[in-house]
């Protein structure tokens, strides 16, 4: 049953160029079905379900994608959407939120959580949550989920993990010994070979009046102003002059009463093409289609592809493209070449803005 | 200036599936700009400006594309396009034309054309067509265009050359001496390599009683019932029963009055995607656009592209590959492997038809 005490913060204000041209300035990846039949926005929220009901979710975007939130959360009630007149870091974000949830329910907890990440399976994501629920709970810990590296990464954070704290069920909490930025590859190597070292994920649960807490103290420049602010009043002027910080730098690695528990399930910030065959099954030969649309192959391998509801892909004879149809624009490429798609999108900003 | 009595009959009946996914049933290769900007039966016809006038230009055709017809001829007189209410191969379309023109005009010439080839410069391709009406004036001769072979082509038909018959200006014409079936590569070599042979066009240019007069001698079963019907006066019930034959088959295979006159300049039947570098500029790596759409490459070669106007395709590292996107489909496979997606299409007929 659903904790009246527990909300969820939804981080929707993201743009992004890796998925160009599924992927637009006015529609970013969270508002796609990159990874199966549902927005990831949408799929965020049911992943929630049992958990955290919608009328306790917030989800805070820009002006410009408030309308796509809408569009992709019908049930979502209007003043659970927060505004951000500029995107300034997540660290202003959580702010915003943790002062209007605050003003909802002082007492509450409330999750912090990417719209375009995919965890898997959702129970035992929930299952996560509500360990972390009662570890914030204890002590007013600041508490984050750490991913179980499946191989030395050097495109995500680290966290070092410290002793056991707690245990919640089975699960075990431990203290954070310190937050790394991306490391180098021999870096990266040495963590996950230590055994020691979780991905950040970006997923923090903590009591409203603990971040609040850590805010003030580490990042009063963000959270007074936002306070003497009040809600979508004069935020115009005040966001432009707050400091762009992570809250990850702005409050977790300055604070002391940090907690983490490990996942190791399944976790993906699909963070590019490339990233669909790990969320999306493959047909027999090695094929990925998402985005709604129809995939015909004859001969195809290793390709992965995205096409929108009611569009049809045929694909003959090659393997291991990416082939994008969306809207107005086709891109293909060779799969080792997928990160050239913003060599496109930059030449795009001179040569053809209407397609961005 | 236009001759008051040339007309032209334009054949824009024909469907195919080569060109899938741009060409569709409803809406067959000679509607789209294939090669250049404008539709290829547009492009056909302002090929003949100078020569024929629109107000002189048949157009035969079915019910179905009439429409379209109208659509890439704005200008062209709505009593000018004649519906087949079946397709019955060239006999039936050639003697409905002919039948339609002595109306109009009986002491007339008239050209027969494909809608949907590519013939440059259209100054020689007119210089051509004038010295073949003379010829055709002369004797009342049935008269073809032969294009010089580039190649031993096994997938068209050939017409051996005769004696010079009379020149026209600079222009020979030759008798022909037979019509011969499309070869296998033996025959080709040797049709190619004697230097007598020319590619058969399907290009006509008669008087319209000559014509005629050779469908009453060797095609009676066409022209006789076609005449007494009248012009889409019980069409319907009478086209199913006509003999399905080719022209040349149906006429100039028995005739014996028959000129050639020889091609050495661009001619193309466009018969598939990969025809499209040979009528379409490419850029300096090779990569030819068509259709309308923008092209955008990073290290992509040789490749041939096809996207509707507004429409972008971003290609990034692949070569030799066709790439189509019209509709809602797109096709991708190598260059080799374009006269499969006539798979894709048999498919279709059971598992899309509303793709085809």
């Amino acid at each position: 049953m659903p904790n009246d005490d527990l909300y969820a913060v939804i981080m929707a204000g993201g743009s992004g160029t890796r998925f160009w041209p599924a992927s637009r300035v006015a529609r970013p990846k969270q508002f796609l079905p990159i990874a199966g039949e549902r927005a990831m926005i949408a799929a965020t929220c049911d992943r929630l379900e049992g958990l955290v009901d919608l009328d306790r979710v917030l989800v805070v975007t820009s002006g410009e994608l408030a309308g796509q939130v809408s569009e992709c959360l019908p049930d979502l009630p209007r003043e659970n959407v927060l505004v951000e007149p500029i995107g300034r870091n997540t660290a202003p974000c959580v702010a915003l939120a943790a002062l209007e949830i605050e003003r909802r329910s002082p007492n509450s907890v409330h999750l912090v959580l990417p719209a375009d990440h995919v965890i898997e399976p959702a129970t035992r994501f929930r299952e996560s949550l509500a360990a972390a629920v009662d570890e914030a709970r204890r002590d007013s810990r600041l508490v984050t989920l750490g991913v179980r590296p499946t191989f030395p990464a050097t495109g995500y954070g680290y966290i070092e993990v410290g002793e056991e704290l707690a245990r919640h069920g089975d699960l075990p909490a431990h203290r954070v010994e310190r937050f790394v930025e991306k490391p180098d590859a021999e870096r990266a190597e040495a963590f996950v070979a230590s055994g020691n070292f979780l991905w950040n994920a970006g997923i923090f649960i903590w009591e409203t009046q603990s971040v609040l807490a850590s805010l003030r103290e580490h990042a009063p420049g963000i959270v007074q102003p936002l306070a003497d602010a009040g809600r979508a009043t004069g935020l115009e002027d005040l966001y432009p002059t707050l400091p762009a910080l992570p809250v990850d730098v702005a409050v977790m690695e300055s604070a002391t009463n940090r907690s983490v528990l490990p996942i190791d399930y399944g976790w993906n910030d699909v963070g590019a093409w490339t990233s669909l065959p790990d969320v999306t099954p493959a047909d027999a030969a090695g094929n990925c289609a998402a985005g709604g649309g129809r995939l015909m192959t004859e001969g195809a391998s290793g390709n992965i592809v995205y096409g929108e509801d009611g569009q049809l892909t045929a694909l003959i004879g090659v393997d291991d493209l990416v082939v994008v149809r969306a809207g107005d624009a086709v891109l293909v490429c060779p799969k080792d070449r997928a990160q050239d798609v913003k060599r496109i999108v930059e030449r795009l900003r001179d040569e053809g803005p209407e397609f961005l």
